[in-house]
């Protein structure tokens, strides 16, 4: 067994799986295209020379990779499919950085404040086209059913981001709408990715099912612990200033969780949230913080990620599923959710 | 037979044909996602109230229709397909409004000048996807063949409308390179509509073929037509500024044709060209027409654009499809080309 804060092999055995499949993909973008995609992905720089890759973790790859081998397909089997998912997450990143304006990714600029913002739409224009071509031109009967289940999962993901931008600058979301946003947001994605593996490979339909309940409980585990981190994780560890959600006035979980109260503490938060020259320096934040605490957003947080890390485990352990294939992906479980949480 | 200048029928029917399609499709958006292309569309106002269609011409969905008929089949066969490249088609307007920054189509406010970039940007990507969906969900055996033809046709758009992006501010680009540039923006999917009802009905190769290459040589016809009345059309016919393109200082086809010239007048627009303070004013506008015309730029355009338009009728003509269908594809040719020209 792997500890808490290594690696998953399983992780570098899908790099290894899509990699290549990534390659040929981007080969056949016009010049102008494929400079933007192999950028964003880290593999060249500015200019356009090879670079060591800065690329993102594979997780959903990985989980891709594992659903096939769950039905007993061998991993080739699903690498289509793993290459498309990861694909749409890139297309998302791509646009959300247009939108969102952040300037920086994985400690590189963004792809528009290198190639403009018009460029940028059109590199993730150019992959989510991409990602539903790898799935039509895959061998396989299934690979319509693929097809379609991505296309369902990205469409769920732009719902979502909507979703969110109509959130910003409004401090009256409701928890349900919250939740709401992150399974489209994040779960759609994750649940389409741990399932797609083994719809590609013709498995039965119950581990179809119970593997994509997986997925989808995965990933409001994963949103829960980001939001989180996103108040209270340590500078060092998440690469983002402290308490960087309050300062960005994000309606995330805890600050969710908080809004949602009655009480002198939630009042006192939301005229800061709504105060324009509050939450700019260190004391201001630590205000902040400390009224999400006295509201109980903290715990409350970490509780929400724990039911939902339970139902990952629970629907884990009833899918008639693989055992190699369950047990890997119990410690990606761990990997993804136990980031110093 | 229609006079040049009064709408196909065939237009119409088109538009019977995806109108319910198009309803239902978009009836599976979410709320936010569903007014912003239910607005692009002109089917309701900014604040989702059902307002009479400033909607498109339905070009495509025209063509798509009549080729399913060219091979034989009912209009019915083509209609995910029609309302697929029509959503295709509305999907490349919504990013190429907020990549342009334009403010203004069909005389209404542009999406994003009213729901934001973000939204826009989100409602485009909802529409590729929706598009793919359409032919997936479709009956019959060609579903996929149909829905790679369109994802195919579409990543041509994108890499035409990034080298389009790479061409600004620049007056060096080639004739070939600007002919890539409208084959993939503007042909590929004039070519995917034209032959995509006869490829979703299983209809002969050759015919599939020919209406493929009517429908590239119809989308260049069109663009000529259109970069000649961006410079010469009159202002109360094309809804835009006079010598609108010169005044963007848009690497259009006249301008192109002009500026790989190397005589006095070439020369003189160059530095017209490249002069900020040029080309904002009647006078400085007219000796920069006046220039193209010197450099025999309006009349090589026509020359273009005829040269389209005959090799589309070629096409057309050596096609193996049935003689009703040919008609009206021809009257249709006839209508799109000859607008004022």
């Amino acid at each position: 067994m792997t500890a808490a804060n290594a690696a998953p092999k399983s992780l570098a055995r899908a790099r290894e799986l899509v990699t290549p499949v990534l390659a040929a993909a981007s080969a056949t973008l016009s010049p102008e295209l494929r400079h933007i995609v192999e950028y964003h992905w880290g593999w060249v720089d500015a200019a356009g020379q090879p670079q060591r890759g800065a690329a993102g973790k594979m997780l959903r790859p990985t989980l891709a990779m594992l659903s096939a081998e769950a039905v007993g397909a061998p991993a080739e089997r699903a690498s289509a499919a793993a290459a498309a998912v990861e694909i749409i997450h890139d297309f998302t990143l791509l646009h959300d950085d247009v939108m969102d304006g952040d300037r920086e990714r994985r400690h590189r600029p963004t792809a528009w404040t290198v190639f403009g913002v018009g460029p940028a739409i059109c590199g993730g224009d150019a992959l989510v086209l991409l990602a539903q071509r790898l799935l039509l031109e895959d061998a396989g009967d299934a690979r319509a059913a693929a097809a379609l289940a991505l296309n369902e999962a990205a469409a769920e993901v732009i719902a979502g981001q909507v979703l969110d931008l109509s959130f910003e600058g409004r401090f009256d979301v409701s928890l349900e709408r919250y939740l709401e946003m992150a399974g489209q947001k994040t779960g759609a994605l994750l649940a389409c990715a741990a399932s797609i593996g083994a719809l590609a490979a013709g498995g039965p339909e119950a581990a179809v099912r119970d593997l994509h309940a997986y997925g989808a409980a995965l990933g409001l585990a994963f949103q829960a612990v980001d939001d989180w981190l996103g108040i209270w994780g340590r500078p060092e560890r998440t690469g983002k200033p402290v308490a960087s959600d309050l300062r960005q006035r994000k309606s995330s979980l805890p600050i969710v969780f908080a809004l949602n109260e009655s009480d002198d503490a939630a009042r006192a938060l939301r005229a800061l949230l709504e105060d324009p020259a509050a939450l700019g320096d260190e004391t201001s934040l630590a205000e902040g913080v400390a009224l999400l605490d006295a509201c109980g957003a903290e715990q409350r947080t970490r509780d929400e990620a724990a039911r939902q890390i339970a139902a990952a485990r629970r629907a884990l352990a009833r899918a008639p599923i693989a055992a190699a294939a369950r047990d890997e992906l119990s410690e990606l479980t761990r990997f993804v959710v136990e980031r110093e949480f």
